[in-house]
């Protein structure tokens, strides 16, 4: 156990878009948010997995929604306690502990206001060790565990709780809900005991982000470069880059989609690079092949600060570097990729893991 | 209090069918479904409203989505014990009665079903004295009481818990939620203590569907015109005869939305009436003038049966009897037609009671 203050959370922040995979939520209000509950209402205390019972019950937080809309529909603070609060009523229980649902700039950090005000531990892990679009695309899933019961709230005072046969079910019926929340809304969902979460969550990801952000930090200070220290840190590697050219996107049911083309320069020079994205990337190809593909993660950082890119911050002219990241190795299995797999999203090609893109692209 | 057997339900179903002004749901597929629940789990009580205790708790029983959809897909059964058993969970607290939140074909008599099903005794009165298409249109709004906590309940297990700021956003997210449920779920909704119901509700609704009923088959068997019977019990006029021409029907966002053409016979010879609906008909006009309009009561008939046609069974061709009856007087006050006026349902002319309506076009 460590304690979580304001000042961690630059790095988690930071951290957090690296693996935000361009969604998740902007850092930056993210960040913010977070500060502010810590500095009120003092620091959190950050769990490893193994410290839970295995009867605890652990309700993770998030926010939903399209990140076009949720950079200028800011949550009004006590919407996340309505919905923790319509949990807890529901079960008749008390929530022992909160934690992220996805890594990202504003999911991984959005937990700590809860944790903060409402005085709950928060978890060192989270259902997908990145970000992904959907509900039903959580670590969780792969295990049976129901996103229900699901509460959602909204800025106005409504609130929703959901009971649903399977997890693409409670998409559904969240999703449409949100699109009528003003395509935004905070919410408490997969209730789990500490047995289950064990089991199914994807540990670690808090830390892991704060180390990124960390290395992007470090590196800057040292005049280092801060693109080198994320591959350090994640394993990953560099799959592009160059100035980012047309960008198509569309508020589309709830979701922020579209594409952007990036101009390769350097060793890229007269190469093209597309990224596709709904929410998150999913998607970086070039006229000749791909180079990644969910479930591994796709991030855009900012060529000279290291700063990630999200979705809906990328801009035209934009220097940029395209990194890969392989994702958990649980999304690799053939339940896994049924989830959250190329083909899931509308893609006609198989799931290649990004370690032997980069080997067939060196050869 | 009496009991109201499997036989009751024939003249029940009619008259309701009546006072549905053309929604409010199939008449045949729900009076089958309480026909059977009741066979199967014996009579209900029907009380009057006054026999209830000021803190009883009654919640209302309803089925909600696009007549041209229900039809179609007909309830599975439970889905409405479901529903209940969510808002008592939820209430933490046993439901003491049910009751018809409109009249109409199927929501006259669903309520039956779980009366039956739960052995719950059923209030002798609704929330609209006929029927409306939008949830928060019921005298219980008027007196501002809480469509919420709400449950919705579908064929596949899924179920929904709805808290709400006011009605109309109830509206919103359960019109929303039963689109995804295929345009058909059933729910309870309007949790309301005896006090709060004695003095919101519309009394002895059910009462007045068997009266209609019985009058039309009483006609029927008699040799007498059972359009005749109709307005006798109702108290309401005849506007229109003829044959039904063009229809225009669609299912617009969980709607079914139209308008209907008559040829006029008789009397009306020459001259034309449209109607236009939203589940339940709105208003009927000829080329020279409103002849009715909501939130009055506009009834359409088989000219020689004296059955109640549906927005969904308009057929060309049908020999049809355009009635008004007049609406219950709480509708009539500044709030009731900001609720349910001509102008919510954007029509630009002020309401004119049918009553004056009438008594115009005979000068």
């Amino acid at each position: 156990m460590r304690l979580i203050t304001a000042d961690d959370m630059e790095e988690i922040a930071l951290g957090a878009a690296v693996l935000g995979t361009g969604g998740g939520g902007d850092p930056y209000i993210g960040k913010l948010l977070a500060i502010e509950a810590l500095r009120r209402h003092g620091p959190v205390q950050l769990l490893d997995i193994d410290a839970l019972d295995d009867d605890d019950l652990i309700v993770p937080a998030a926010m939903m929604g399209a990140p076009t809309v949720m950079i200028e529909k800011i949550p009004q603070g006590d919407e996340i306690i309505r919905a923790f609060r319509e949990m807890e009523s529901y079960l008749g229980r008390s929530i022992t502990a909160t934690m992220s649902i996805e890594a990202g700039g504003l999911n991984s950090t959005t937990p700590f206001s809860v944790a903060a005000a409402l005085g709950l531990p928060l978890i060192d892990a989270d259902g997908m060790g990145r970000a992904f679009p959907e509900i039903q695309m959580v670590t969780m899933s792969i295990d049976d565990i129901s996103a229900t019961p699901f509460t959602l709230a909204d800025d106005k005072g409504n609130t929703l709780l959901i009971n649903t046969v399977d997890n693409l079910w409670t998409e559904r019926f969240a999703r449409t809900a949100v699109i009528e929340m003003g395509c935004s809304a905070m919410l408490a969902c997969f209730p789990m005991t500490g047995r289950q979460l064990k089991q199914a969550a994807v540990p670690g990801t808090i830390s892991l982000c704060q180390r990124i952000g960390r290395a992007i930090r470090q590196a800057h200070n040292d005049g280092q470069s801060p693109i080198e220290a994320v591959l350090e840190v994640t394993g990953g590697y560099r799959l592009f880059g160059g100035k980012i050219g047309d960008i198509q996107r569309r508020t589309v049911r709830g979701f922020t989609r579209g594409q952007a083309v990036i101009a390769g320069s350097g060793r890229w020079t007269n190469q093209q690079c597309t990224l596709q994205f709904q929410n998150e990337f999913l998607v970086a190809q070039t006229e000749r092949a791909v180079l990644a593909s969910v479930p591994d993660l796709i991030t855009i950082l900012d060529a000279e600060t290291g700063e990630p890119i999200t979705t809906e911050s990328l801009r035209y002219g934009f220097r940029v570097e395209v990194l890969g990241i392989p994702c958990n190795e649980r999304w690799r299995t053939p339940k896994g990729l049924s989830l959250v797999g190329p083909q899931y999203f509308g893609y006609d090609f198989p799931y290649v893991p990004l370690e032997e893109r980069v080997q067939q692209r060196e050869q």
